[in-house]
């Protein structure tokens, strides 16, 4: 069976629970949220000794199903106020499938401030005093780490931004391979990490024998026929020659890449920052460079990336379509090295890119540096390394950056900057932008992929509807979004899988049930925490700025989206 | 018959409307949050072009009525996100009453980023450009404004906080000597006032004749009354004796008076920084100092004061309780000389010293300067007058300073810093800071002279709604809230003193009735701007974390609130 672990800060206290049998298909995003709407008081202080951290794995954790080791992290949103859950690929969650645990919860806050990093192995469960890695930036702490616990961990760990619960810090996780750069980003969730007193949490996962698969047959059997699938999907094939990136000609295209904070949605360097671009940067430089790459493992689509410097060394791996369009376009930065570089001193710091990609351009808005100076915006990177107070403004976020320099245009929902679609152009996203529980986040509820008229604002509801109930169960279940095409002509595997794995019976519409369910409920608790339907809406310059390049503006009405959480 | 200005800042148009007799009894804060609820999108960006700033002059503006002459300000605060409504004394209103102007909106954006003064005469009403005043402080830009356009104008300005944007920032107005000190400064309205480009509205009454008082000898007759009963008011005698300042004494003994950032509710300098320290440095200084002094025309009450240095200098006038308990107390500064400093410092760069005392604890406790270091707070002032980042950082307010350097307690509701009262030891206040429709305001239902037992949780949200009306009902007619008890006896000479003047029957239960509407309106505005029954509570740590002076929680029960604005 599945352990759930609580770790009480306050007493050092490391307990264990096992978890239920009718409660084995609560995982990932299900979990956190369940364990935190039961738990917090949804109006607790975020840094206050009731808020929780709360680290969940998949259905399918520990296997090597394709796309299916994401790590769910969850916890009131020192950023946002509402709850969050933020997931990633990488090791971690792969490696508590191995150690049978389904989820860890950090609880309480440490008596004298002390540094802790929370290790864990088959053999024991311990805190371990760390104040040698106080202040360490990512990188060098993994490289540390990984000397002190051993070459095959894996690690969920904040830098020092996390550690000055700044609002924009995520937590870092490490891929495969080992590189702490796959993000649970938004949401501020490093700052809560941070309060807690855990630089790092580490997982041995030596002699550890995963999950006991109840029908290793049929398990075996869906995942070959699921990597077949992937493997013969076209818009897959485009995911693993370009990676996200290949997102920046649809936007562009579509007036929907933020460009010089969101005053536009395309941009006249978009062809430097494209996946052709990025494909052709890392093949001819090649070296460390690399334009496909898995992070989890057993992930077939290998969406990921190296990107390797001009002498062919690596900057940072991966860089994403998500980054490109918030610290590249949005920034009015059309230079690959220069968002490469951001990119690598964002995760360095322990920082959302996202969220500072928006920070950045309100900064630029307010004139701090110029629209499209990349040298300017790494200097802005300095200032956060140097922990000044021009670094502590830019580092809280771009809402309170944007608050903190008097900018008028700040593009975000609930507090938190908005993913790289401009919601004008594409307006399914902006009913997600407007409706999630999370805040403005591209991931709840993506639908620019969708079949559907973008600029216009008809069904936008109910795309975001779909997208977001699809979504939450890809979180539930602990599986990457990007699988879901392969999923469609065989719904049932999603469940086909779990009951192979976990020996309960699991069916598509349990799932779709599961995510709708969550969804009920962390809007309930947003609801206990102060947010109504009034708060469902985007900033008032989207609705009456027109978008020149998209020539909308922000139109789907609000009655209709007040009914979207009404699930049949 | 009164008018209203409407000044629209986009194409520099002024116009003039007359105020029909039937909404006549509209005044001060009934109508500027009746505009507002009416005219602005309760979710427009707060820096937008659809966003308003609205002052109104009272009921008895014009006259010297003692307490008469208040001058409410109102916007959709950017501090809060709320409607708001700030008055201060001054000579303003006074003015305006005099021109016949009962309210000046200021509308849209300037084209160009320009900074304007709005002069406004008998004979004409102009926008001047003020290029020349730029990030000028108020004292030497008020000095200038009365070089350019006379002594005797009345002036509502801003400092360079103000041009900034910075959400501290409150609006000056003159008193009736000319000082730029009688504040409107909670919810940021000097930054909304700043983002207008207004830097200054000049009121000159030369030639005015002022209200057309319908019954002279019924006026005359009622304020001597009134006069009578404050002169023989033992309580209101103490406000002319002590000022403001002698309710250290009062709220130190209940537990009440904030101490390093609210951390506990008295002080151990107390008698360092109350009313008889107050009133005997004063004294014994002499030269420009004053233990009394009248903010308006007619004020018998006085509870003003002048300040002075050891040589006998005016540092600051007034020097109030709210600002020694939050810049002093709350800050661990107990010392009258450097609060005065702190208080003029602030009011030179234009900010509301409430949010600032708050600002500063929450920077002391994250350790920027030590509680107690009173040169270390003025050298925090040094880093707004620079325009530092540090400066930026604390001229937006207590709650953007604690979320950006990572502070868990954060003393505040709805994003402003509550006011020199321990919500855990004046229960009653602590209501009207969850459930104000202004956020945390000691202004908007004051209860610390309440008969009732402050520490105890009974009753409060009687005592607090029955505080939220009567002050609303000052801020409606424009009356300083001291003389409410004058009126105790013959609480009808209210509505008779605005029948004499305007000419329309007018009862005391009218004017209750408007201030109950004033309240339900804004509380309006505030659920369609996101805000609900869940917004109205204390940060989490005012419920758990006892006060040790006054060894209590807060434990209104928040199920007895959410019925509070249930008239009948």
């Amino acid at each position: 069976m599945s352990k759930l672990i609580r770790v009480q800060l306050g007493t050092g206290e490391i307990k264990e629970e096992e978890i239920s049998k009718d409660a084995v298909l609560l995982a990932g995003r299900a979990l956190t949220s369940k364990l935190l709407a039961e738990e917090v008081n949804p109006n607790c202080d975020v840094f206050g000794k009731n808020n929780k951290l709360v680290l969940a794995s998949g259905l399918y954790a520990g296997t090597t199903i394709s796309c299916g080791n994401r790590i769910s992290i969850g916890g009131k949103s020192p950023l946002t106020g509402t709850i969050k859950e933020s997931n990633a690929g990488g090791n971690v969650a792969y490696k508590m499938g191995k150690l049978g645990i389904r989820a860890i919860v950090l609880e309480g806050l440490p008596k004298d401030g002390s540094l802790q990093i929370l290790h864990i192995s088959n053999e024991k469960m311990e805190l371990i005093p760390a104040e040698e890695y106080r202040e360490m930036s990512v990188y060098p702490a993994a490289e540390k780490l990984r000397q002190q616990f051993g070459d095959k961990v894996g690690i969920s760990m904040i830098g020092p931004t996390g550690e000055r619960r700044s609002l924009a810090s995520g937590i870092a996780n490490t891929d495969k391979d080992g590189r702490p750069s796959r993000y649970c980003g938004r949401g501020g969730l490093g700052a809560l990490m941070g309060s807690k007193g855990i630089k790092a949490i580490v997982l041995d996962d030596t002699n550890s024998k995963g999950p006991k698969t109840t029908d290793k047959a049929a398990l075996k059997k869906i995942r070959s026929q699921l990597n077949k699938e992937i493997l013969s999907n076209e818009a897959l094939g485009r995911f693993t020659k370009y990676g996200t990136a290949g997102m920046v000609d649809i936007t562009n295209n579509l007036g929907a890449l933020p460009t010089r904070n969101f005053s536009r949605g395309s941009f006249d360097l978009a062809e430097e920052i494209n996946g052709n671009k990025l494909h052709e940067v890392i093949t001819q430089r090649g070296g460390e460079g690399n334009p496909t790459h898995a992070c989890m493992p057993g992930c077939v689509i290998r969406c990921s990336n190296a990107y390797p410097n001009d002498k062919g060394k690596e900057v940072v791996a991966p860089l994403e379509y998500e980054t490109i369009g918030l610290v590249g376009s949005n920034c009015g930065i059309g230079d690959l090295d220069a968002i490469a570089e951001l990119n690598y001193r964002c995760n360095n710091l322990g920082l959302d890119t996202i969220d500072m990609g928006g920070a950045i351009a309100v900064a630029m808005e307010a004139g701090v540096v110029p629209f499209g100076d990349g040298q300017g915006a790494l200097k802005l990177m300095d200032e956060i390394e140097e922990n000044s107070w021009l670094g502590r403004i830019l580092s809280s976020g771009g809402v309170r950056t944007g608050q903190v320099l008097g900018v008028k245009r700040i593009p975000a929902v609930k507090g938190q900057i908005m993913a790289a679609y401009d919601p004008r152009a594409v307006k399914g996203l902006g009913v997600t932008y407007a409706t999630s529980t999370m805040g403005a986040d591209h991931t709840a509820g993506q639908t620019v992929r969708m079949p559907i008229e973008h600029h216009s604002a008809k069904g936008q509801v109910e795309a975001s509807r779909k997208a977001q109930i699809t979504n939450t169960m890809h979180d539930c279940i602990g599986t990457c979004l990007f699988i879901n095409g392969a999923f469609a002509n065989n719904p049932e595997w999603l469940g086909n899988l779990a009951e192979a794995i976990h020996g309960v019976p699991c069916t598509y519409e349990e799932l779709q049930a599961i995510a709708k369910k969550t969804l009920l409920l962390e809007r309930d608790f947003n609801q206990r925490a102060g947010f109504s339907d009034n708060d469902d809406r985007l900033p008032e310059f989207f609705y009456i700025e027109e978008n020149p390049d998209s020539k909308t503006v922000f139109d789907v009405p609000e009655e209709e989206m007040r009914h979207l959480f009404e699930f049949d």
